[in-house]
């Protein structure tokens, strides 16, 4: 018996989240289709976190048990050419015995993208959200800071997935301008030891509330203060979000 | 009477092409639906050049004559709300009676894009090629500089659409290396006066042949004295193209 873990990246548009569920496709299931036509097995792969329907990977990290002996340096080039475009295996490496991408998780970087102008780039409306009015980022930033450290963030908690204690330690949370190409967009990181169900989505779209004016940067200080979800802003739509790294212990990782 | 100028994007990914056709999905009759739904009126849009299924557009210039006395201002706003996530109007202008996107082009830019390595990022697929060898960057440079110039590129024709004459000037071709946040990919860029049909596709298509090794640079001269079309390389995919500035003279953009 061996644990095997990948690093895969994906395109969440066309996927109903991570999770296998009785309809729909999704990555899971993908990906088990994928290992069983190499393999011959049928294996459970356990994600670093589920993502939602729309939500992206650039860095998903996903285990397993395996009696398969396949060879660790032919296993993304096999996987690669039996799964759909739209999921990759970045990176596939031995794990130890104890290894799980979700229980050995120390930590994890989510990204949100947003376009704030008139027009959308028609290149990024799958990965960003789109604003018309551009947003502002000082004010974003300001708010953004009373959210660092750790806190009861029950108020940005979605309702469906509750957790046994709703307290997390956000240690990075930056918003900015990311020049690509084709068009400016707005970004926004955050790194936390762990995340509530639909977290980030529900304080970037309470950022975004002050982005606009609506509401000034302290007011994000008395919604995380209220513990209720009912204060803070909507819910930012899947398609600005991805999930850029997972972090393990050193120890973790290959040895 | 007024001639109407746009500038558009869009994503051909979904697109039968620009050109109107009995059936399938057009840029160029989804275009004329949103004028319609906001003036009421049937016009008929000429596009500086007709991209193929698949090809994209940073810059296509399209124009039309017009009875509507719609305000130039909001035509943007008011067209981007009836067209879907896949085309937007960038820029609307009031050209002279004389102006015509295809006749009065004095140039047009295209830019190839080919991701050369073992495995493709989810997010360029597509918009990019796919090669899973690194492509050797000096000998295609080396080739595509054989290219430049006034030359009769017939060999670089694809057939089904033979024009009057078949010299072009190629103003500029570069091939570099384009550094993005998700993965480094090889551009092809790619100026000149005039473009025969599917003659960008079968340059990249020649370029990447010589960028194997299969080829020496000095072939693709070769390839382009023969004037012989079953002389060069395969066409490329249409995924990698995109049409991305079309050149108009001075006094045509705006008086």
């Amino acid at each position: 018996m061996r644990v095997i873990k990948l690093t895969i990246s994906y395109d969440g548009t066309d996927f109903c989240g991570w999770q296998a569920q009785a309809e729909g496709r999704t990555v899971q299931t993908t990906l088990e289709t994928a290992w069983q036509n190499i393999t011959g097995e049928f294996i459970r792969f356990t994600a670093s976190g589920r993502t939602d329907a729309g939500v992206h990977a650039l860095g998903q990290v996903v285990s397993a048990r395996t009696c398969s002996s396949f060879p660790l340096a032919r296993l993304p080039l096999a996987l690669n050419a039996n799964l759909p475009a739209d999921v990759r295996v970045l990176q596939a490496e031995d794990a130890p015995k104890d290894f799980c991408a979700i229980l050995s998780a120390r930590g994890k970087t989510y990204r949100y993208l947003i376009q704030d102008r008139p027009a959308h780039n028609v290149f990024w409306r799958r990965y960003a959200w789109h604003q018309p009015k551009q947003l502002d980022r000082i004010s974003m930033q300001a708010a953004a800071n009373l959210l660092i450290g750790e806190h009861d963030f029950q108020a940005f908690q979605g309702s469906g997935s509750p957790r046994k204690t709703t307290v997390r330690h956000v240690r990075r949370l930056t918003v900015d301008d990311h020049a690509t190409e084709l068009a400016p967009l707005l970004r926004i990181e955050i790194e936390a030891n762990g995340f509530l169900y639909n977290m980030v989505r529900n304080i970037v779209g309470t950022l975004v509330e002050v982005g606009k004016g609506r509401a000034a940067p302290d007011w994000v200080g008395d919604v995380l203060r209220s513990c209720d979800r009912t204060q803070a802003g909507p819910t930012a739509p899947p398609q600005g979000l991805a999930l850029v790294h997972v972090e393990y212990p050193k120890c973790g990782d290959t040895s």
